[in-house]
């Protein structure tokens, strides 16, 4: 019996991209929407999105040492407030729990929006010497901040994430921590994701709550605006001090040790969908597709067809390759658009007369390449044209963000590349102060997202006052 | 340089069982405590253990077909309201969100204590056709319920969980399902780890709120206590009235589908601690071990010690085993009392003798037997070895719990076997009434824990009230 529902149209990117993005979140079957304003439920093929990535930064993160623990996910209001400028950032979109119950709390907690002061109270109790650094801890959980509008994935007040939080002996450590983490992040996205980041730093007024620097790598969507992928923040020995976290040194000296944290989280899924989604809907890169291959046949109810099609599965899956046959009553067109919307990124198709003569069918989902490739060559091709799934997903993507790259030196430059080109990232020259930075928003609607790590010398002066400046700035719109 | 830290003693058990439960959760590295009453922090042994477990399970559940999802960690006040009996038996003991930053919630949000409600409301937006059947979802994720009094692991107002929650078109189909998932669960525990589980149906007043049936794997704990291990519920389509789930089935007509959950949590881990655990620490099942094997050089200062032992490390490695080598400066018989209290199944020796020979030795956790080993059967022995272990303490745990079962058809005999004999695992005939159960509660302390599948004919009447009885009940003291 066949199954007459046909595939959901989704909305233009170019006729409305935030439509679109929301159609691709629902009619992919990503996420459903819950009564709790602002809470998603990810479904199955949104959460196997996201347990390959897990998957994927965990070894990451173990490789070098990190290991994963668990901590409350309350913080006493008291807890919270122990560090002055953390508790300034985050007191106001947290959520409080006030009873157990039916009793009322003594003490308020809230729900972790993110947990330093949780890891400081323990890190308190475990940190004695100079042998117990450097910590290296991790935890995956969810987070709670009670934002005013929300976006699946980009914005909820309810979100997945892992935070790494660790502790180190000397600032210099510390620091180096920050930046390889940084660099895991950036390596994910690029050889992974198929996303070109930007490396950088915040500005001053950009930084984490708390933090004394904040790195962060930025990747430009379809739509030309920026999205902050993840980021890693210094803390020098600030939250230690407030948290009275010592350790004996070398020379039985008790000094503070310095710290770091470092975080990304599901808002990766609606970055996914903003870098390499399509009208015809998702796009994944090979590495965290939750079906790699999807094996369609043609003619299936002809002899022979479906243990072909059966064959090539089974040779797929030894070889490593998440693969799904969709042997279902649907039409072989309702499955294209069907796994088209899901963004496999490789079909495979096979009927009579592939079998016939040996061959079957691979076309990759981003640019619909048809190739036809010999059996005996099954495995090998497969991993070829996934290969070109992912450098193709990145080559299009920095093409995108080269197109939409402006080196200015004015405003008036700035203005007009946005109004000529649409939004992208402008680079421009910065003198440091936060009146320029406020003013360049104001006048270009561009806020700052980093300084790079990779400067360019653009000219000598500020883009906006004109007084000296030595730091290219990244601006962008974000979301 | 030598540490001079020795391995902190614990509290024998024979003394005080639960301070030395406490002592090993503290002393072995599970847990911290936080400054959120009931709620702890599981540091990286501890947490390591449950990813294991979660790594196992998950699995078993994917091979029968599940997939897992994430909902929200709150639900809307009127949303646990809808079924009764539901939040009848949670609203006493769920946390409640008022507050999000400074605003009043206008509804107030309970953290989660279990999912049904939020799930039912999915499967109501989503179940549409038979041909959307079964629906096979799973969670892992963390719950709250607001325990007055709490012990790590064992009860604490958050825990870690997995919650499995099913659809199906048939009662019979998902009676089914609830009973293959208690089998996975009983399955796990006694070939996973080394726990021989009762399984059974519970009585009427000791359902899951809201659950038709609730089905319970039962452990007995060395102390004689009982302790129930993980959970499987048969909903019916109670809740899918409430919530106004229906499907359309293959006569067309609008019907309810029949709903199941089961979930197992980090309780597990203080059940494997209180059923294996000994005077010396923890015994971990190799399944779940962190470290299943650890290599303690002897006289590693000495030529080629640390080189052999590298090597031996890197063959176990090779061959799959969870391995370490502590080459710390710390001495072999500090190191053989760490790794005792840590629980690691299997401890392999290596000094300049063994070299010269050929050999290493291998120490068994559960039993510290010493054994032998040519090096050019290491892989393999290592794998009998941690095989004995398993073996071993299935064997040794299904001892004690014969040795404190016991059979009664009176409370006098009840009575006597207890005050005799310890603690223990009950089993007496039951005439089916609830005054009963509670009499019998009161006169002998034990209450009903289930009523096993594996039943025995003990006598024709009721152990309480001596009417005619047809039900063998599992009675015992709960955690």
């Amino acid at each position: 019996m066949k199954n007459d529902k046909m595939v959901d149209q989704i909305t233009s990117m170019d006729e409305d991209f935030a439509k679109w993005y929301t159609d691709i979140c629902t009619k992919a079957d990503l996420i459903d929407y819950s009564s709790v304003k602002g809470c998603m439920i990810i479904r199955p093929y949104g959460y196997a999105i996201w347990e390959n990535i897990q998957a994927n930064l965990d070894a990451r993160f173990k490789a070098l040492g990190h290991e994963n623990v668990y901590m409350p996910m309350f913080i006493p209001e008291s807890l919270l407030q122990k560090e002055k400028d953390h508790v300034e950032g985050f007191a106001p979109e947290v959520a409080w729990v006030t009873h157990g119950g039916s009793e009322k709390l003594q003490e308020k907690l809230c729900v972790r929006p993110t947990s330093e002061t949780l890891f400081c109270e323990h890190y308190a109790n475990i940190i004695r010497s100079y042998r117990d650094l450097p910590k290296l801890y991790n935890q995956w959980c969810s987070v709670v901040r009670w934002e005013k509008t929300t976006r699946p994935f980009l914005r909820s007040r309810e979100f997945l994430w892992q935070e790494g939080h660790t502790m180190h002996a000397t600032a210099e450590e510390a620091v180096a921590e920050t930046v390889q983490m940084l660099n895991v992040y950036a390596d994910f996205h690029e050889n992974d994701l198929a996303i070109p980041v930007i490396k950088g730093v915040k500005t001053p007024s950009d930084k984490f709550a708390g933090a004394e620097d904040t790195y962060a790598i930025e990747a430009l969507m379809h739509d030309g605006k920026a999205l902050q992928a993840a980021t890693s923040h210094y803390f020098g020995d600030g939250f230690a001090k407030a948290f009275d976290i010592t350790y004996t040194d070398k020379e039985n000296k008790l000094v503070h040790p310095h710290q770091t944290s470092w975080g990304c989280t599901t808002r990766m899924i609606g970055e996914i969908i903003m870098t390499h989604g399509d009208n015809n809907g998702l796009v994944l890169p090979p590495a965290i597709a939750p079906i790699q291959i999807v094996i369609i046949p043609v003619q299936q109810h002809k002899e022979g067809v479906l243990d072909a099609a059966n064959a090539l599965k089974d040779r797929l899956a030894a070889a490593g390759f998440r693969v799904k046959l969709d042997d279902s009553d649907n039409s072989p067109g309702w499955k294209f658009s069907e796994y088209e919307m899901k963004g496999v990124p490789l079909r495979v198709e096979l009927g009579p007369r592939d079998i016939e003569g040996g061959q079957c069918v691979m076309v990759t989902r981003h640019n619909r390449e048809k190739v036809f490739v010999s059996v005996d060559e099954l495995e090998k091709m497969a991993a070829e044209r996934l290969e070109a799934v992912r450098v193709g997903l990145y080559e299009k993507a920095l093409a995108n963000r080269e197109a939409r790259s402006y080196y200015c030196t004015t405003l008036d430059e700035i203005n007009a590349a946005l109004a000529e080109k649409g939004d992208g990232l402008v680079f421009a020259m910065w003198c440091g102060d936060e009146e320029c930075e406020d003013k360049i928003k104001e006048e270009t609607g561009v806020g700052s997202r980093c300084i790079p790590f990779d400067q360019k010398h653009l000219s000598d002066t500020c883009v906006c006052c004109g007084k000296k400046a030595d730091k290219m700035v990244c601006f962008g719109k974000a979301y």
